[in-house]
């Protein structure tokens, strides 16, 4: 018996934390875009973009980049240089697709990129993570774990960007297949996975064929899996780029193209010129893909936010990155594109600028109809930190915000003039038969956002909202429980796991496209 | 020379900082107001508020205004009920203003009330104020002067709503006079006084008519000041609120209703419900304006939020008063009339909470087109609570809306094309000439938002948005100067505030509206 006991009571304090939420919700935008563009100004930069693509081009590294540029009828340079005139880029933009989805191995997981819905993304990439436990460190895989749990808990968050953060103990060229694994078998949410070089790309396709009990050759008509890619801003494609798109876009998946354009550094120092380098390098990139195998699905990602002029560093969550957030909506919308976009801050706390600055970039994306917004769950420093606590403050942002996209209810009844007349002046609803109907489900619940008198709230402590948080990320964790999959396909993932990082120890990481037509 | 020395370098000390911010700008929305309502769900929520006005009524204390009802043909009801019949409450909304200036006695500081302009107002109100210096305390006249000034001291804020807080030390009969004498001597920017009974209006009157070097009858059709009324939601207009706002009509003074309707308590526990209350009172309060002086500037205001049906707490920032304060705006503009929202936070802390409920209102007041944003600085713990930090954080999130707001620049001079084909692929723009012509003033500069990577943040005190907010609201204090006002009316006002202490102290405070015509 004594041996029994301390694990009932470990299991029933475990079961009595429920983390309180809105169920996982297609978000459908019903707002009109906000467009702070004119449409004279919105045909300046797109005529301006395709100066650009016909008369400076982007640098392309790669042979086997140059060579589909070449061959869909691009000038390639000697040095380099591929410049596609204004009919090719038409022709490439005639084959995308405004919207797809993106399957889950869970079917309801699945989501739609396009098509006016939104969908909020987990940050990704930081080399480093902090939480108010351990404070701040070098990107692990411990820890990339934790945020692939945390971003399975949260129903807001609806998909994984390439890699929550950089596992720094893995690793280099073998570190996609565990975190690939990670994301396959802790999440059953839809990811980006890294596509840097062709390899790693069809490395994460082969394991969603595995984890969807799919072929490649059926999964060709079935996105599961999408990369992010960045053009080096300015005008510059690498190999490891270019071949992690050709990869994915063969394959059928889908790519995000995402120029990274910091107004003041790789662009001019003002919004037109970011703009017109964010649309140039964007389109070219869509082009790529279509050439590559037309249809392809693919996304147009805008990354535009200003530096700091007298320091040179970068900002997030400015005017000027709202405004941006939403002009390159327009652009896209322009090219029949999905749209990805961000909510990111350069703050060095989890304090008001985090949300303050998180919520500007936020509300652009949401006003300039973003279909994927990244970074919208945990980023922190512009990029350099992953937090578990702003993820927590940032989720109760994205309930927040799934709140005010949810559709109103308006009718007679839930107007309730009996209820006013039963009241009566100066009356109050507390107890009125129309308010107990309804009590239980008439608000978002928060997560986090404490509304006790200030009396009560020093009371308990006077715990401010990143306390809160560390509270909550910790609960959750607890209560985690890893979603169901078939332990034969797990087996199965092991075991590609393991073979690959074999062969990839003896002879490399495959770096060039396998180009299945 | 041992008695200049210190002086001299106060002095100094002083001068040396100088507040950066963007300067005061009229800022007009160009987004498309966001409508959460569509078109059927408006007329439902317009009508069953006739229907409310028809069939209920508000509840009414004082004859003087029972009277105006009675007169303008109203039924009014022995136990107070008045109810309007839709074509008297058609006939009232005729006479509106959709839009009118208040004039600031700096003429510059002069605001549009209407007309798609956006005004942020100080937070008033609180019984309460907080800093980190001197923690949380009792409103008192001292920090009401604090409050003032820095109101005067940022350019984000264009307005004062009614008393920035209640000054506790102070005289309950005769604190107007101070209040309203600080408003017009520490700053030259509009506000609201306290119109609580017809006597406190009256006094305002006469002291913006001083300050502004006219008559009352000058000032008949020069608006200078105005009051907001609360509707005791739900249903009752008490005499103290409605004798304020039959004076400042009968004066040419502007007035904004304000229905106090928070979900759940004072409305039925929907939003269908409270939009329905909250339009129908504000409606009535707009009536009462126009019968008392057709054309009487008046302004539509909602404060509709929603409590935590757990507890009764009220809560703001959330995702129902975001929505609320873009369906406030639907209604206003429905009727033709200015439309008055806020942006508030039930935070107990200046944490990441308080700065992402004050941006989720913020941000629905403003895509909602709300023309005066109350409480847009300094609010905390649901309006109990004026705090300084909270202020300056606000601040610097209204400077970036201002930057949201402004027009974007785009044309070839800016977009820059040399620039790019200048710099060329993989480079940057931080040394080119079309960056150095512009960089000094390319991008909104932060007040308080901390950019530097995390090793000079932590090298220079790892101090947060909180602890910098408290900083340079002292600071901000430290080089505040009082704006120019002639001495002489400096003085009059002076006096004027001496006799009428001396006369509310001997003869009490007049209740009853003086109602000139």
């Amino acid at each position: 018996m004594s041996t029994r006991k301390p694990r009932r009571r470990a299991r029933n304090k475990a079961v009595t934390f429920k983390l309180r939420q809105p169920p996982i919700r297609e978000l459908k935008n019903r707002f009109a875009p906000a467009a702070p563009l004119d449409e004279e100004q919105l045909e300046l930069i797109h005529q301006s973009s395709l100066d650009l693509l016909e008369d400076m081009g982007i640098e392309v590294l790669g042979d086997r980049a140059l060579e589909v540029f070449r061959a869909a009828g691009a000038e390639v340079g000697d040095d380099g240089i591929v410049k596609l005139d204004r009919g090719l880029v038409e022709q490439c933009l005639s084959t995308v697709q405004g919207a797809f989805k993106l399957h889950a191995r869970k079917p309801e997981r699945s989501i739609v990129v396009g098509d006016n819905v939104i969908n909020f993304g987990l940050v990704s990439g930081p080399p480093n993570v902090h939480d108010n436990i351990n404070r701040r460190r070098s990107g692990n895989f411990a820890d990339y774990k934790t945020l692939i749990k945390l971003g399975q808990s949260f129903n807001a968050i609806t998909f994984y960007g390439n890699q929550a953060l950089a596992p720094t103990d893995l690793a280099v060229d073998t570190r996609h297949l565990d975190t690939s694994n990670v994301n396959l078998t802790l999440s059953d949410k839809v990811f980006m996975a890294t596509g840097i070089g062709a390899g790693r790309a069809l490395d994460a396709a082969k394991m969603c064929a595995i984890a969807h009990g799919l072929t490649l050759e059926e999964m060709r008509h079935t996105p599961t899996v999408a990369t992010n890619i960045n053009i080096n801003s300015p005008r510059k494609l690498d190999d490891a780029m270019a071949y992690g798109a050709m990869q994915m876009s063969a394959l059928g998946q889908a790519v995000v193209v995402t120029p990274f354009t910091l107004m003041g550094a790789m662009t001019p120092a003002t919004m037109a010129g970011a703009l017109v380098q964010q649309n140039a390098e964007a389109l070219f990139g869509v082009c790529l893909t279509q050439m590559v195998r037309p249809g392809a699905p693919v996304v147009y990602g805008g990354f535009t936010s200003n530096v700091d002029m007298r320091s040179g560093a970068p900002a997030f969550g400015t005017p000027e990155n709202s405004l941006a957030n939403m002009a390159g909506g327009q652009l896209a919308r322009k090219y029949n594109l999905p749209y990805r976009t961000s909510a990111c801050s350069a703050s060095n706390a989890v304090d008001a600028q985090a949300a303050y600055e998180t919520q500007m970039a936020l509300w652009g994306a949401v006003m300039g109809h973003g279909n994927l917004i990244y970074h919208a769950a945990g980023w922190m420093e512009g990029g350099l930190v992953a937090s578990f606590e702003k993820l927590v403050i940032d989720a109760e942002m994205l309930h927040g915000m799934g709140g005010v996209l949810e559709p109103l209810k308006i009718d007679l009844e839930e107007i309730g003039l009996d209820a006013m007349r039963e009241v009566g002046p100066g009356g109050h609803f507390f107890g009125c038969a129309h308010t107990m109907e309804r009590y239980k489900h008439a608000f978002n619940e928060p997560i986090i956002s404490d509304w006790q008198n200030n009396e009560n709230w020093q009371l308990a402590g006077a715990k401010d909202a990143q306390a809160r948080a560390t509270e909550l990320w910790q609960k959750t964790l607890a209560v985690y429980e890893e979603p169901e999959l078939d332990p034969a396909r797990k087996e199965e993932l092991l075991s590609f796991v393991a073979n690959r990082k074999e062969a990839v120890n003896k002879d490399g990481l495959a770096w060039e496209p396998e180009l299945y037509n």
